[in-house]
């Protein structure tokens, strides 16, 4: 047996049995857990820079590559959005004991459907030291224990964030178990790891289409799936054009790389003779590269031929792929073939469109008259997000502190048999 | 590559086809199929039974056991309760298009998380031709396709149901597509069809604890577990005494073998010396055989001691443990190490110690002055049930028409960009 095995079965057992206490901590005593571990990170701002520091450095060298390194460095910004990400979780209703149903039936028995924690969270990320202290605050204020395995180049950082998370917990008499931060990358461990369904109820991978898909391939537990997001826009023959140019362009240059960002724009050829040199003229000043089929290549000389892989393609980039389509119904084949049921918006004044379009479209989120950006936990309103879920079970769509409980029944009688 | 891999890509790619129309489907269309059923199965009952007595005849030959041929053979009665089953479903509300949240966002937009179909079901289960029908009907009316994988001892009846059910849908017009039936029995075969997550969104595996263990051991697909119902119920100090004997009596007896049948009675030991030899009697009297801890056998000479293996255990038969705790907590205890987090009951007259049981004994269902017989869908007012469901994931607890669905956002807005 791999020699760290006995360490990690150890590590998720302690998990299994802080969840236990964690699931009927009082909701004041969570929240002053999370307005602590803020006032940590504020208070202790300059050496958790220091430490950071080291591991930013280190990855330098390593030839990690820019954009990673930025969601590696713990700016003075980016450590006050963690403290206020902590206050706003705390202001949060807390799921937990929530009555979501109550009924009686025939037999007299009083039947109430109630949140209660899911229980042991594994979150599985990359590099990004943030979502050491998210994740814990979304996992703990649901009432659940969780696992982080973050990326190696954050370690440090890591290390230094779960120890203070761990100390306010402690000063609270709490279980700093609730809380563990797993160091190894070894994938052997890792593999084991997720097989131990005993002590762990929900894997989340959060990350690059390779680690997920690892995940996915190894897990012997539940896991949220969020491999991609090739989200379209369909702008309908009865769009309004000008906010039409506007919301196409703004849902790809606003966060070219963004799970929610447009990758492919579909145009109803009504009004494509028109709309499409306006947008492809919008996209050229705003240095996105535009591929389109043939259509649109005759109506815009800028536009480069789209090659078949780029249809039902996430980017990642300032790229956006343009096609002509016929109607409604071809808008909605092309994105039963190409779509991964992220996102998907219409633009039309037409209400059946619209309605239709929304029936059909199953995807975790579809919009009318809106940019695909909306797709996010915080623009729903749902006061945070720990990620978005594209398959269908458990949750569909981002996922906030609700969706990280599930649903028991708790029945109450007066001596009935069956 | 298997000759049979093809196949079952071909039909799983079908079910992914037949998804999208069922999904979209108007509910009285999808009554009216299901009523079509009904009738026909009534009508085609002679010649139903006809082709059953030829699986049971050929089980009985090869020694199927006495308990599974029963639940092999299609009675007249079975086949009225499977016709008064599907009416039941046509007559519950459809779930798919629910709006279960709506409200606005700072932005302007309007939101809604909307009840949508999972999209295909695959649902495994042994020599049991009337689950070919009631799986067909939950999995129908709430929008999904579903692949039917049924013991082999019954797949002349599962063919004949299978067959009737399409001729109902292909009458009024819809893809027959919506519910196949697979007749391998090859194991490679099956686990390659675990693999199909692009085709399958849910599995659900009802049978023994192999079964689902296998199901559970290969499937890359997200999977309703529910490998054991070990449910308790604790006598606390102030429970009513004859009401308290009535159903931990009741709960075993009515069904020895069913998941939410009893298996270990832990009895407050201030109560223990008029209660356990009341309860020993009446169990004597049923032909349940008791195993207890070294009070009770001290208390009740009926009772045999019960070995380590004894606690947690579902004895399927009629057969019970027993305990003497000193205190709630110890119950709570007992029920954390051996519990199985399918159905626990609590029978006392003391509100705190109630309330303190089901907040901390997290199982899908738990029961205050009640019998664990009650974890049921029927019995919890869900109107079906197509299993519990002991992983907290997606569902927990009895699954109706509800949790055969999820939830998407569908958001409205007037031109929003971010």
């Amino acid at each position: 047996m791999n020699a760290g095995f006995a360490d990690i079965e150890q590590m998720a057992r302690q998990a299994r049995a802080a969840a236990g206490i964690v699931g009927v901590l009082h909701t004041e005593l969570k929240n002053a857990c999370l307005l602590d571990v803020a006032r940590r990170i504020e208070a202790e701002a300059a050496s958790l820079k220091q430490v950071n520091d080291a591991d930013v450095a280190a990855a330098r060298a390593a030839g990690l590559p820019d954009a990673k390194l930025r969601r590696l460095t713990l700016s003075d910004a980016a450590l006050q959005q963690m403290a206020d990400g902590l206050r706003l979780i705390a202001a949060l209703d807390d799921p937990v004991g929530r009555v979501v149903k109550e009924y009686s039936v025939p037999s007299g028995l009083r039947v109430r459907k109630v949140r209660s924690p899911l229980g042991v969270i594994l979150m599985i990320y990359e590099a990004r030291p943030n979502v050491t202290v998210d994740a814990f605050a979304l996992c703990f204020k649901a009432g659940n224990a969780c696992l982080l395995k973050g990326g190696r180049e954050a370690a440090r950082s890591n290390q230094a964030l779960c120890e203070l998370v761990r100390a306010a917990l402690g000063a609270h008499g709490v279980t700093a178990d609730a809380v563990q931060l797993l160091t190894t990358s070894d994938r052997e461990q890792i593999r084991h790891l997720l097989t131990l369904d005993q002590y762990i109820d929900l894997v989340i991978p959060r990350g690059g289409t390779e680690l997920i898909r690892f995940v996915h391939e190894h897990s012997h537990i539940p896991t949220v799936q969020h491999f991609q997001g090739v989200c379209h826009i369909f702008v309908d023959a009865s769009a309004e054009l000008e906010p039409a140019v506007e919301i196409c362009a703004t849902a790809k240059s606003s966060a070219p790389a963004a799970c929610n960002a447009v990758e492919t724009v579909l145009v109803h050829e009504a009004v494509a003779p028109q709309f499409v040199p306006a947008l492809v003229d919008r996209y050229r000043r705003d240095n996105v590269e535009v591929r389109g089929d043939v259509t649109a290549c005759r109506l815009a000389p800028q536009v480069r031929p789209a090659a078949e892989d780029d249809w039902g393609r996430e980017f990642l980039d300032l790229i956006v792929a343009l096609k002509v389509v016929p109607d409604l119904e071809a808008a909605i084949r092309h994105i039963q073939t190409y779509g991964s049921n992220h996102t998907e918006a219409i633009l039309t004044r037409d209400a059946a469109n619209a309605q239709a379009f929304v029936e059909r479209v199953q995807s975790s989120c579809t919009l009318v008259n809106a940019s695909t950006r909306f797709n996010d936990g915080f623009q729903l309103g749902l006061g945070a997000e720990i990620g978005i879920s594209t398959s269908r079970i458990h949750a569909y769509g981002p996922m906030g502190l609700e969706e990280l409980t599930t649903q028991r029944f708790v029945v109450h009688g007066s001596g009935q048999t069956r």
